[in-house]
């Protein structure tokens, strides 16, 4: 049966963005640091870096990692995840993902100006539809066929799917950094425990993982 | 040498304080879902509540609870902290810590309204004082005598001396529940961890221990 999953990396204050970006360094700093642990698993540098040597760690971080990538059918993620912001007005940018985008799954991506859908070789698809949560999930399952459908991103959608109820299993990995400013993952989401299971655990890079489960 | 500690429960989403206080519960039960992991350990029951039958939970919790005690020599509290602001007008108020308070050393209490020093059998006493923070803890250093001192809380005292770089020890159990409002500790902290090595540890009941150390 599928799942409706989430999977975000924050900061020990609770940030999900980072606001240090610089024309020189576009993702800035803070996110470097915020996702250093994430991106050195062996995982990662295969599925976002191409790096097929097998380098990268293989501890907690990677098992986290790991399942980031597991049984997804289909991913919804907000217009600012995919680039729409940076770009409004070019009707041709093809999101900032490159020519292999890490998702291998229909993407759908929420936004109140849709655009032509795109496709991957890689089996990733961009489809630009502006419709409710509910109503984006419905489509998203329906194209995960029966596997389990990520909300990618960021932080304010998944907030929305968090606060409909609509979230079967949330892991973070927090980072015991303080940044200071972004968006709260946590803001008004008083009480998201109940109805979950909550496990912890702490990865040898010092990131805590904490995965909020429901029985289906 | 002296070490300034500070040791809070705080929840996921950063909160020290808790607000659901009523008349008829004048803890809350947020207050009791947030510390209990804490009050289940052996040392709580033993410090807090004089269960001298050795119940209690053994593992991690324990572990950081012992420490807590250990090595005390005198403490700094906000007057929030005491019980002032809930009877700023009874000059005879001891505080709510009852007759054997669990500090067992010299405790400084912040206040622009001094009382009279207050002495308890078991070697806690309260003295009021209208200082700035680092006088404070020159006191507290001085009372104690080559041990450490605590800054024990409330949350806004903590982040005083978080802010001024007076902390070397913070230990905090985030247990994994959002309970939405009150005091965030990780306010206008950013980039505290520079400085201090962070560490991680989670236990058995879910709550995840983070310490950060500072080499005097």
């Amino acid at each position: 049966m599928t799942r409706v999953r989430v999977d975000l990396n924050i900061s020990l204050d609770g940030f999900a963005t980072t606001t240090d970006q610089t024309p020189e360094n576009p993702f800035g700093e803070d996110w470097g640091r915020l996702t250093a642990a994430y991106a050195a698993t062996r995982t990662f540098r295969e599925r976002v870096f191409h790096d097929t040597s097998g380098a990268g760690t293989t501890g907690v971080d990677e098992k986290y990692a790991a399942r980031y990538f597991e049984n997804i059918g289909a991913e919804i993620m907000g217009a600012g995840m995919f680039g729409l912001h940076a770009n409004p007005d070019d009707p041709d940018w093809r999101g900032w993902w490159g020519d292999e985008p890490p998702f291998h799954a229909p993407v759908f991506v929420l936004t109140h100006t849709p655009r032509e859908r795109i496709e991957f070789a890689n089996g990733t698809s961009f489809e630009f539809i502006d419709a409710a949560p509910e109503e984006a999930l419905r489509r998203a399952v329906e194209a995960a066929e029966g596997a389990d459908v990520r909300v990618g991103g960021g932080a304010t959608t998944v907030r929305e799917y968090l606060r409909a109820g609509l979230v079967d299993e949330l892991h973070v990995g927090i980072t015991p950094i303080l940044i200071g400013s972004g968006i709260r993952l946590w803001d008004d989401l008083r009480g998201l425990e109940s109805g979950y299971s909550v496990a912890s655990e702490t990865a040898e890079s010092g990131v805590v993982h904490i995965t909020f489960s429901r029985a289906n």
